[in-house]
């Protein structure tokens, strides 16, 4: 597996730097007959896109992306998907005088230390913007399981930013897309916008929590030890940069938990099993349940900051560093749509490699 | 890569059921010319085994490690070690009862879905005995470590059972193995102690928080986007049964943080950069500082427990589960030398990539 | 993937060396509830078990596999099937004079050269008893394989020893398992015994070249570019110890031939297309045709022979090395059942990697 | 592993069709800090390039490739190097009136047959064109090559091209690039010249032949079983289009040959061990001996042919097909750049390979 790629069997490599002419995906093992036009994935990259509110950078990035391989009279091939974005607000003058600075809290002095050599330029290969080619690939996994798993949706939103927690019992998942800030909490919109009004002032940026909520599921998703369902989607939640921990149902507070409170009892309904609870978040022993599947993850604020930080460069002097540049002031507002993307990549893996094993038949309950 | 490996260069196969013969480990992609015997591993799976004191299963397992190849006149080879360690206590009349049911919060209705059909005793391959074969595989990692980068030292312990915290102010990693917790908190023994006793009186189990940290890794290894260090380690930890989060440095907290706390600002020592704090958790855009590298995971309590619980069997018939059998209370307990091999494999791995591709070398500072 | 693997959902990872405690196979991603036991096993290994004429090694190893895990209840459950194979006949004192020397034409003075260190009794991992675990596994994937494809056959033959070649017109592939050549030709058997025998005699060995023919594949098999049946076939068959060569169809032939002799022309018959010739061996761009696989190799001679030949030793001394011990005359023989087995996982590999992209629909003509 | 990807650690992901927009290839794990330009690659692509001589299709392609990233201040940077080639002369109206008909001995009919739908235009993916894109990757592997290994050359030539043999007794490697046949036997130029200008003429196509000498590898290279060096070589080279067998050292011929004649006889010299013959190919036991490794393998005559053959079309009419368009009356010749390409990615990537589990280091001998 190469150091660029996820997926096992609908496997995505991402290409290219912030600055550099463009980047992109290249997706392999897509099932072929698919619908699928530029027009079908340019909604999710424009959701993702910067520029679009003050909650996020000012870059201006049209993201347009390009179909270059794998399409043929509209539908899937079956061969590679190669999809290209090119960079056009490539503002590099601005990181200048970052070239030789390292950013407390970022990627510059580990890959300076790894690799020796580095593409400077708005992070190169650690910018956020490498994020903008999953969710290319992310629209084409959406557009596979629009046809193979027509019931299943896969639903992002914040739910934390900084201090500021959104409120469980107000949760409406369509007023997400109504608000800067995929935010299922409508009431909680105005404090959260004057919240990061003010970090941004301060020049500042802040963390979130956001969750992934994915709805209709086959059971039998998965695997029992390392390929398990969870497993996978926690590399690829923990793949997104800034991320620090994720989460699977329950997921840290299980540890608190006893077991007589956290076993999710079970009833015979109509349909099959149903489940009284959902402590599990949706997976069992790696293997999805058909419940909801609930992940959360955390991303770290921003280390773009234009507050003096102390640091080194790599003459090895001791240096104060502000980075100037256009940064998201919570850069966890735009792994929404990301997140989205790598889960339903994840997912349709999984319903590909429980097909090439199973075959899709399941043991009947009843 | 299959279902039931991990690992990129250093990769480890897992194989067997609680009740089949045996169980093991194919270990490949180990360096050649690294001394490994039997008794170097055996005590990593003592450490681990059931049967050791009050506080965990009383399944009795001798879980002696045989290495079947690989190791020739005391050294690797270089080729596949194959790690054999045979099932002694096999007490399947146990699990007879639950032969068609279907425990609440286990995998037994998930493998079941999936496949239509599951070896139910003792939890076939969902039982907690698989990781022993992790941990003899951790055993070769750690050799080999040991070998080339001498000064890293990966400990595990609880920080977290139930509603019990242990006091970091406290920690002593040395009391770790003094206690049945893996504890380093020596005070807390005794309310840890009779905390467990009672819930186990209760019939009942209760989940856990285990942390590892990682000391001595040198900086550059890991990868910019998939390949993270961050990303494997998570993988890894979550591939570990009851597992449902995951946590890397500042972990959940992260979401709370403002930019200006979190960023581990730089100073110039006599041997390299040092860093003032260590929110990230030694791993920066996928790759590590040098600093500690700090994961945590929580484990969710038990679900084979003696209070019963509503499910329903194969039949879709509502029946209450009681799952007699000998199951720990507290199964995060046994997790900490489980998480320790996964540590250890990891690294291992990418120290081996990180070869690989760079030959070692590193971006001068200074 | 691994160094000693292959397969890509059915996956296949050998370990064991020939003078060791064990070897065997570790085989993930098999389909759940397949019927499998030692018994359907066993004969394939009892076809290349050594010993069973004169024209093999005398060395006598009852080659009985054991399935340690992945079966229950004597169906496959989808989890790790580990096969065992127990060495029980290790003469390794025939093997102390080699020690330090390097045989001619053998993996001796490679390994040493790579690795720094070699198992020597027996040849170590590239001892032609590694084949024994493939056997094995390819026993596992003709189980699936009766039950996804019933009518597919895979038939290994000789076809050349040395000078000798046998008769395509005398052909008869129920004569094959009447004789110890693996011999489609009756006619040709007792020429072939005396040449053996006079090779032996002469403290010689000799190459051979063996043909694989796969009856009743589906059309649709395969893919493009680099996962093309064809590629995973020849990769399977030059991994077996010995093979310098491995054509499919026409093979190297079809460098002399023109492109109206050999594109193959099609009618359309009762049940679809029909070829009126195969120079394709079965295989267009990667995929298969439905038409008879043909796949063949050759086998160098053993290099472990009597005759004196010149080498050195690790002191880097000039010697000359005579190969006691008990070796093939013509190792080609035991390959036969070998690449039955290779042939086996590939097919069985390429039906799972087709269902999971393409759920096996075909594209319909007429 | 994808289905469009090979290597391990360097690992090439080629994409694109015959007449879509573009074709490239995603390269990951390169080593960083190696000097590399579009420059530095277009000369490779210059040799594989259509259009050159009346030898090779008239097809007029550029064939500039761009590198996309990866690349900063002219060296590499250790993430994906995304290489692309537009396609320029798309003249797909040649195409039309066989884009319901499957051309004999084609990859037409068995893309229909998997995968439903088809780009025919050209033929899609499995155009010739998609080794330009491997052309591409090979420059990137041979600068790397260049750097870490700076002796090892690589070097293809054709020694048959249907009815004719290219004597080795007067190959001179110097002549390979003064003709269009990159033959090192300069005599022979006319006699190929005026064969292949009949060959065109009878509307007719030829096979051919093509050797790869490597050179100055260094022993230890390769694994013993399945990650072989000369396993991957096969499968490397069967992959090319309408590659039908692969030989390494005697290939087919050792099939013929006794044990006593086999064996390279080894004695020692000045720098090492040396070999007094090389039957072997510069491989035992999968592993490189220092000594020239020597790849040949077939290419069918091309399929797309003037001369009408009889066929079927989607509807299972019964038709004849004649090819239009312009296409190479020895497609074996353009085959040469690309081999020696995919010899340099294998190669690399076991560098890079034995660099991981080795660390370089060797057994010494004297």
């Amino acid at each position: 597996m190469s150091f660029n790629s996820f997926g096992r069997i609908f496997t995505v490599t991402t290409w290219g730097e912030s600055h550099g002419p463009a980047l992109g995906a290249t997706v392999d093992g897509c099932p072929p007959g698919i619908p699928l036009s530029e027009s079908m994935l340019q909604p999710f990259l424009d959701r993702r896109a910067p520029g679009r509110s003050k909650m996020t950078t000012q870059r201006q990035e049209a993201d347009v992306v390009r179909i270059l391989s794998g399409v043929f009279d509209g539908r899937t091939t079956g061969t590679p998907i190669q999809l290209m974005i090119e960079n056009t607000d490539q503002r590099s003058r601005d990181y200048g005088d970052i070239a030789q600075a390292f950013r407390p809290g970022h990627a510059d002095i580990t890959y300076w230390q790894k690799y020796g050599i580095r593409d400077y330029r708005g992070g190169g290969r650690s910018s956020a913007r490498e994020t903008a080619a999953r969710v290319a690939a992310g629209g084409v996994a959406r557009a596979v399981l629009a046809q193979l798993a027509g019931s299943l949706t896969i639903t992002g939103y914040m739910i934390q930013m900084g201090e500021l927690t959104a409120e469980r019992a107000r949760f409406d998942l369509s007023e997400i897309d109504r608000n800067d800030f995929f935010l299922p909490d409508a009431a909680a919109v105005p404090a959260w916008t004057d919240y990061l009004t003010r970090i941004r002032k301060e020049q500042d940026s802040v963390g979130a929590i956001v969750e992934v909520l994915i709805r209709g599921t086959p059971p039998g998703l998965g695997a029992p030890v390392y390929a398990k369902l969870d497993t996978d989607l926690a590399a690829a939640m923990m793949s997104i940069n800034a991320v620090k921990g994720v989460e699977i149902g329950e997921g840290m507070a299980a540890g608190r938990l006893r077991g007589t409170d956290n076993a999710d009892e079970i009833r015979m309904g109509p349909n099959g099993p149903e489940y009284l609870s959902n402590h599990a978040g949706g997976i069992l022993g790696g293997i999805s349940t058909g419940q909801d599947i609930v992940v959360r993850f955390s991303v770290k604020p921003t280390s773009s900051i234009l507050t003096p930080r102390r640091s080194i460069d790599q003459s090895g002097a001791e240096i104060e560093v502000v980075t100037k540049g256009r940064h998201d002031p919570c850069v966890g507002i735009r792994a929404v749509p990301v997140a989205e993307a790598m889960a339903a990549c994840v997912l349709l893996d999984h319903l590909l490699l429980d097909r090439a094993q199973t075959g899709g038949v399941r043991g009947r309950i009843g």
